[in-house]
């Protein structure tokens, strides 16, 4: 028997990515798509790739529309998936890819987010420590941002066998579509095409109170985050360099082999061979993960390397990976592991 | 029980393109991958999006690694498919992702390819008038090439409705992996990023007598071809821009009825709604094919354009959605209407 | 003694490519710079690449700002220049960069822009028959369209030489410069990196008069247009592969003749040694113009391919150029034949 | 009365720009340009944007093509220059834009590119302490790689003020002419479009000896690099992402201070305001630097980011420069400070 489900912001590229995957998702139905100043309007205009909708009409996102689906899907602007969310039923499976769930610590929050705490629910990111246990059976799922998604995965096996001190430095490149498709001069085109920029510099961007939270609970100790985003001339992907000093004594074995104990399992995640580098063309529309781990001796730093596409396991597809945990179905279903490429 | 399916050329844009297609066909099973000068190398260093078959050889290209096989793709260059093939059982389908069975005429083929011609075989363009019939049950099939099922796809229902006189005007931009992955100079990033640029102008490019061929048999007149392709700064995909002189009398309401009519029933070929154009983007990674048509009054033309993913339903998805007619599966089994965008 | 040269619209792409050349004209000092919604604004973060300029701040767009200066450009929306035109004295050199003086039919600009004609001034493509001699000592200069450019140069020679039929079938592909600098939901680089899209298709664009207008002239009789543009995604550059049925008795020989006479002596426009062709790239940020010719004989048509860079050549190249005849200096003062590539 | 330059190397990307610089240079008379597989071919064909020099034929990279200039740049591949330099006389300007001369240590040449050490020569970055001395009158040049360029003006304010521990870590993106012109299939324009991926991760990158020199000069102590490069999907430019733990007691202040005072009279080198950031879009093209620093108090970290183009700056723009010092011209005859932008 299907699944019913509704998405809040279909009409945004996060919303998008994931009617992608669910028109490809075998135990789901597609039900009721909303929008905000899009409401009333078909999707064929707005998504013109998802043909097999292009005849569905956006309704307004309100409870009435969204309650009675077995799962609903927020892709809502941060801060507005409390008040949506608490007006649906708690046998709903509630899926927030907003930010708004996140954040373990209220302060956090409030210092990087400038409103108040919503609160925490089970986070989205089944590859950490513990975090399938969280996902089972769970009717509330907070999907991780892109970048703490690339970068958590590069590093938490590093911080979790005891190989890294505690301050990482980190930059990532992300395609243009991780900043939205509300029209803005700085992402237009003729901007961006060609050019590499940075933002947020210098501590201030709000995914890095979450690669704290992720980073520290896998090291067991606090983790300093040093974190610097730039937009690359590409509509999707992200690509972290993730390193921070190698503990006294580490070698390029012990970085190596606890990589591969922790990622052995990992359906999505590829530690790739030694000598190949991830390259975010190779996940560019599916849900894997590229790893690539390297220890510097002269430099005495271990680096990590991740290539996620930032709409899909870093926001869809990481949506839909947790809610086959929460249903029970097999974590894969409906999800790709084989890039669009060239 | 599922399909046995050998990729003979397995490590080009082609194979790979075709590889990821299979991967997610419900019926079919990948055996044998071969390749020529990579034969014995892991797939995985060849085709890193590949990530389910990373761990596979490549075979060299025989008839003994092939046969055997129920489905034979041969991604091979021009002119190597014909000496393959004919070591194949008669009862394997074969299918020529290669230009040499796609031409009627002899005379043509030497011309433009300047080799003995090896014969004709059904011609997998599902949607030209006969081509479905032809398919089923055929053992031997040549893939169309990229430029002509954009091209004959946009214009075949106005020459099918006699609408059109018979000198067709085309221009086609092409994404860069049309070009194979040949590492040549012009086709480095640093020279197609930024650029556009024409090639093959004034008729001597190889796909234009396939051009011909088609629009001929539609308008069941001798039609002539003014064909440019240009490379676009852009790795997938192909927007043709085709027209005619209307014929005397067409009114722009008939155009848009023999569009409605021709294409009504077609699973992978969208006739947009008035108003809205095709964008390669929207077919990225699918085998849909967006069409629009238009009479410009003052010039007395019909134009029509259509979008489509050179390496899908230009080369790969039309091989699989004809392997599905051959053997009788439904037609669309394994493939997206949904492209991967943005 | 230096030209003392103000702009209104400097915020814009065609405002800040035209201070970029003019920044390397050594007869030219910079003076007002003018905005609208961003007068008060510093040019530093509105034109980042200008750094020579950083700290100008932008005044308002009025009449009593821009007097007093020997040459006014105007860089504004359509519609904007005649009322500024109209208070600025009879001996300023005012450039419009704009549309509103290019159409010599009043009909056809009340078509195609919906408001009054304002008039007709001299028309700034020095390479046109007469043209030169219209801008001398001009003071009032209508800087052409960026496709008008591409396009007449690729074909006037054709025309002049009575070698076309008049019914002219063009496909021009345009970097996103071209749209401008507002920002659009089409227009941001998620939806144009990848993607290639018609608009305008049918007749509509605006573009389309001013062509018929300069080859009409050329041919002295009546030229049809049928006019597709498409976006390419690249940020500069145009692409224009136009065609023509050849006049019966036309040969190569005839066409490359016309060519090479026709452009033999102008400084900017070259005509590529035979097998070679144009290429965006090869123009980027030069004032050149590269064109080559081709007679199809199988299809009996001409086809002439331009590339320009639009920013350049296409609109601030333009009017500079044009500006240099108008003031008495050599025409190429400031100008560049070199493109940034690769 | 002019410098008479020859060009060995003319055919690849840096050679290509250098003539695209000297094209503008008022000083500069373009003598012999040479090749090596491509002597005896007109440079129209291999440089198609140079059109000035279009019909000028290479000759092959010989001392007696060479000689007799007044200037010699050296655009070869690492580990041919000295031969050429020493048949050349002691009175012509060399200027070598390979590796052979940068590097101070014999050990660090022979361990990062495997042949014996030719020697070091005056290094051509300006802009570093004591630098334009060393230049002045010199005959010898080695201009320096181009992402020690960007990193070596990121870092140097920094570290010659006392403020950054001497552990750099750093992640820079290059546009993909870095590779330079000779195909590979991971360089085609299929492969990069749309990725990002690094390379040489872990210590392996041959720019990195050259940085510790240059940072540890500038520290006055032995400086740690930890460098990842990562190729990005754009033909020019290197955004430099610099970073380093602050000594205790660092404050926002003194680091901007710091910076403020090292670049104040660099003609090239500019500081943003703040709260603005490099871009490589606005320096495409130009010999601008645009910088800007952050301190990141949560994580004690100094982040410095540069960007440049890495043919200009980085390559030809640095060796044009370096030529005006050594020939006591004004440092930035025939360079413009201007992106060419959008």
């Amino acid at each position: 028997m299907a699944v019913r489900a509704a998405v809040a912001g279909a009409s945004g590229y996060a919303g998008g990515e994931l009617l992608r995957l669910l028109l490809g998702h075998p135990d789901v139905e597609i039900g009721a798509l909303t929008g905000h100043s899009n409401a009333g309007q078909k999707l064929g205009g707005l998504q013109p790739h998802l043909l097999p909708l292009a005849g569905r009409v956006l309704e307004p996102t309100t409870a009435d529309v969204l309650d009675g689906h077995d799962v609903v899907f927020l892709a809502l602007p941060h801060g507005q998936s409390a008040e949506v969310a608490e007006q649906l039923g708690d046998d709903v499976l509630v899926i927030d890819m907003g930010a708004d769930f996140r954040l373990e610590d209220a302060a956090d929050w409030e210092k990087f987010y400038g409103s108040p705490h919503a609160g925490t629910w089970p986070y989205g990111l089944p590859e950490l420590p513990g975090a399938r246990t969280a996902l089972a059976g769970a009717r509330r799922i907070a999907v991780p941002g892109c970048y703490p998604t690339a970068v958590s995965l590069a590093l938490f096996p590093a911080y979790a066998a005891g190989l890294a001190e505690p301050e990482a430095v980190i930059t990532a490149a992300s395609g243009t579509s991780g900043a939205g498709k509300s029209p803005k001069a700085h992402l237009l085109g003729s901007e961006v095409m060609g050019s590499m920029s940075p933002y947020g510099v210098g501590g201030g961007h709000r995914h890095t109170p979450e690669m704290i939270q992720n980073l520290s609970a896998a090291a067991g100790e606090p983790v300093t985050v040093s974190f610097t985003p730039t937009l690359a001339p590409m509509p999707r992907g992200i690509l972290a360099t993730c390193s921070a000093k190698a503990k006294p004594g580490t070698t390029a074995h012990d970085v190596r082999t606890a990589y591969e104990k922790a990622l052995a399992d990992e359906p999505f995640v590829h530690l790739l061979p030694e000598g190949q580098w991830p390259a975010t063309a190779s996940v560019y529309g599916s849900n894997a993960v590229q790893i690539q781990v390297a220890y510097d001796e002269a430099a005495g730093r271990l680096i990590a390397i991740s290539a996620i596409d930032n709409l899909t396991k870093g926001t869809a597809g990481g949506a839909v990976q947790s809610m086959n945990i929460a249903l029970g179905l097999p974590e894969d279903t409906g999800l790709s592991l084989t890039g669009v490429a060239p």
